[in-house]
């Protein structure tokens, strides 16, 4: 089913929200997704009618470019949480608008965060027994249609190619939206016997869906994502699998991005058509509405049925395969941001950080530069060495004061700073970007590598647990209780937190 | 200029084919690329009529299927080069052909090469400079028409997307062939003055090209690659940029791949329009044709006038910004497997072998299976530790004369065999997969773990070289000079190869 593997949006899956969600009719939540806005707070609660696309994207873009040019000013929170967002990913340049609506260029601090989350979790994959492939992006109009019961109303949702080659096509193409008819499709030539299986695959790639109503990160007509697709001999398997990596997810986000995620089930009325159960992790942004931040589906023999995937079993009997997939997506980097970003801007979790220790060197007369500089470059090279991301601001143009202000809101998680008296002392200050002022501000640091090395370390862990912390406290403040009609967290113990 | 960064075919750039060559309009060399079949040897020289799309589909397609279900035959490589590579690629399960026609599956063998590549430039990159990010790959028709005069007749090879969200739109969407278009729009807007320059970034990414004549990795409708952008306040900048970006690749062919290519610049008939000056890296293969491996172009201001992109100098003047472009594709896997294979089947240089060595346990009794298990256990954990990629193939159903042939298939470069004797004087044995029979095949190597991680580490270095020398020599032999009117080498102090 094609739209089985979407991360639809904004969802608020907690009870307040039900009369309101009730109202919405089926359709549009299958396929348009939730409105963004619902939740707990009291503003905007009502989902308001979609914008024209001139007008969102005019506002967006207009505001962008402000930000851009002018100098670096951020709506605070709590007034207005959606033009906050879209100031930090303005300023602290993680993604810009691209050229055609509701299209987004990843700028290379943006795609950085990506890559942290890439980097671990195509690990985890390997490790779980998964192997990458690549699909097509073009898959036949008639495949979707194969699916036409399930997705009945998904094609609004579609980017067709209908020219190629100068000539009108004979048949239609779709621009992959998700991929499991045409890894049916493939499967299907693939799984002859019991011995195929399992066969678990998955795929690093962009997806492209029509939305009307776009935010960067959150919801683009084309983003990156994985898809995992996988194929086995028995329900239980599948079933096994599909928890499995909703584990893997849920670890993810508690471990690396600290962010307090709840797993559970969606209920029946909000399992993806296509499949039998759908499993996802909802974490609470800093508004206070939930975030679906991945998905696990075990589509059962819908798609090994709808495409004749099927096998021969130990007896000689031909079965269809059951099968899993399962995604996250770039809107994880959207999730980050929410959770953890303040009135300052970015702040990003150690883990992640595509940048954790910035060194500011700090000069007034030019006989102090060369010291400072040197010093600079040493406690760099030392923390380098120690296997940490660092970076060294030295350029000359910006005052030291303007540094401090940029990286935090850039979100990176430790600041040094190297003065001419901490170079005769041999020592640094050390400031935390998740404690403001001087209570996150710690003088005569020594520089002698292994403490240096063991204090910034136990810093940055000290940073990556206490933003889980505050996370955690956050949601249980504002948590009331599942929307039993849209969700059930699972229990604990069925989901394996694989390390 | 859009096709500057087109990776375009086999290409002969021996001097025998220039009398050929010179008989195809300009257009088509531009912009279908040159034909397949040019070169030295007399198979087929002449450039043959382009076959209708069904034909070339069913006949490879019927083949591949063939191929992969029947027993695993490979056409011998010297009277049918082109039937031994679809061979090789369907026996060896690097890729299969996607549902539309000229699609490419690449499947996690194949992928996993891919990868290999992409690990190793990817640091390169970054090392070098250069920043990772996304582009949108749906781009605004007008953008391609503002290059209309550098791209005459390019147009053959999009893919439009006029339909989204199941509505005609108003203005068709290229789905991306090359992003230098799209990226300089963004350009634009990001550059300023001095201090935003040099902007180097890249991406790694799907292009999509409507190609008549397939290939399954040489040449396919939707490719991955990565591109370069980079974008200079000096011409002389550009130019260093340039070199350096084929002096990686360069050096990449050579260390990693095992591939001995040319480093040369286009001469001006064969500079894409829209690049002052290409430069590729030219590898001649197996069939003793050249393929274009890889490309540099110096776009100079050709780019940056035609978006206005400007910076303002150190005087406070306006400049155009000078540009590259530059990108390897998963074409470089084709060229892997024309190089290093043979009538047994895939040959893969150790450096970028998904599986660099595979372990084969034999036993006839029961009762010496858990012993020659426990031993080939052993002996992985022993060579993975010592950062090895090692596959233990233990499986029950297949004979060890199966494997063998199997793995010898897939291009494993080192095997070791563990029998009964074996275990008991702690040996093993050890055949390279470049050196056919009792020739390439060491018996009482100890299992000792230091003894065994040396001797098998210096094997695969040993292969890696020989490989390269085998395919240097080939190269001599059969070289006979650069058609001057199409190709000039660089000398190599031109080149850095930075370590």
């Amino acid at each position: 089913m094609v739209s089985s593997l979407r991360l639809p949006t904004l969802t608020s899956l907690f009870s307040p929200s039900l009369t309101r969600r009730s109202t919405l009719s089926l359709r549009r939540r299958l396929h348009l997704g939730p409105p963004l806005a619902t939740g707990f707070s009291s503003q905007s609660a009502a989902p308001s009618p979609p914008e024209t696309e001139d007008r969102v994207d005019n506002k967006k873009s207009s505001r962008v470019q402000d930000r851009a040019n002018a100098e670096r000013v951020i709506t605070p929170r709590s007034p207005d949480f959606n033009a906050w967002y879209l100031d930090v990913i303005a300023n602290a340049e993680l993604a810009d608008y691209g050229p055609v609506r509701g299209t987004m260029v990843i700028r290379p601090y943006g795609y950085a965060i990506w890559e942290a989350i890439q980097e671990y979790l195509n690990v985890k994959f390997k490790e779980t027994g998964h192997s990458n492939m690549y699909f097509p992006q073009l898959i036949p109009y008639s495949f979707i249609e194969k699916e036409a019961s399930h997705v009945e109303g998904f094609s609004p949702e579609l980017a067709l190619v209908t020219i190629g080659g100068g000539k009108e096509l004979e048949e239609k193409l779709v621009v992959r939206p998700t991929s499991e008819t045409i890894v049916n499709h493939m499967f299907t030539q693939w799984i002859h016997s019991y011995r195929d299986l399992p066969l678990m695959i998955n795929q690093w790639a962009n997806v492209t869906r029509w939305e009307m109503r776009t935010k960067p990160f959150v919801r683009t007509l084309e983003f990156l994502w994985q898809e995992g697709h996988t194929a086995h001999a028995s329900p239980e398997e599948a079933e096994k699998e599909a928890l499995q990596m909703i584990g893997v997810y849920t670890k993810f986000a508690y471990e690396q991005a600290a962010i307090p995620v709840i797993a559970g089930r969606k209920s029946k009325v909000e399992t993806f058509a296509g499949a039998d159960r759908t499993y996802t992790i909802e974490a609470m942004m800093g508004d206070r509405k939930a975030l679906q931040a991945g998905t696990s589906h075990n589509l059962g023999q819908n798609f090994s049925r709808a495409f004749g995937t099927q096998f021969t079993d130990e007896n000689g009997q031909r079965q269809h395969v059951w099968q899993t997939s399962w995604a996250i997506s770039t809107r994880f980097v959207g999730g980050i941001i929410m959770t953890h970003g303040d009135d300052t801007g970015l702040i990003l979790p150690p883990r992640i950080a595509p940048i954790q220790v910035v060194i500011v060197p700090i000069w007034k007369k030019v006989d102090e530069k060369t010291g400072v500089l040197d010093a600079a470059s040493k406690v760099a090279e030392i923390l380098k060495t120690a296997g940490l991301k660092v970076k060294l601001d030295g350029a000359d143009q910006r005052t030291p004061g303007w540094k401090f202000n940029f990286w935090e809101m850039k979100g990176v998680p430790l600041r040094i700073e190297i003065g001419p008296r901490d170079v005769s002392s041999g020592t640094v200050v050390i400031s935390r970007r998740d404690v403001p002022g001087k209570q996150g501000k710690v003088f005569g640091i020594s520089m002698e590598p292994s403490i240096l090395e063991a204090y910034v370390k136990d810093r940055l862990d000290e940073i990556q647990s206490s933003l889980l912390q505050r996370a955690i406290s956050f949601q249980d403040s504002y948590f009331v209780d599942w929307n039993q009609a849209y969700y059930e967290p699972l229990h604990n113990d069925m989901i394996t937190m694989r390390s």
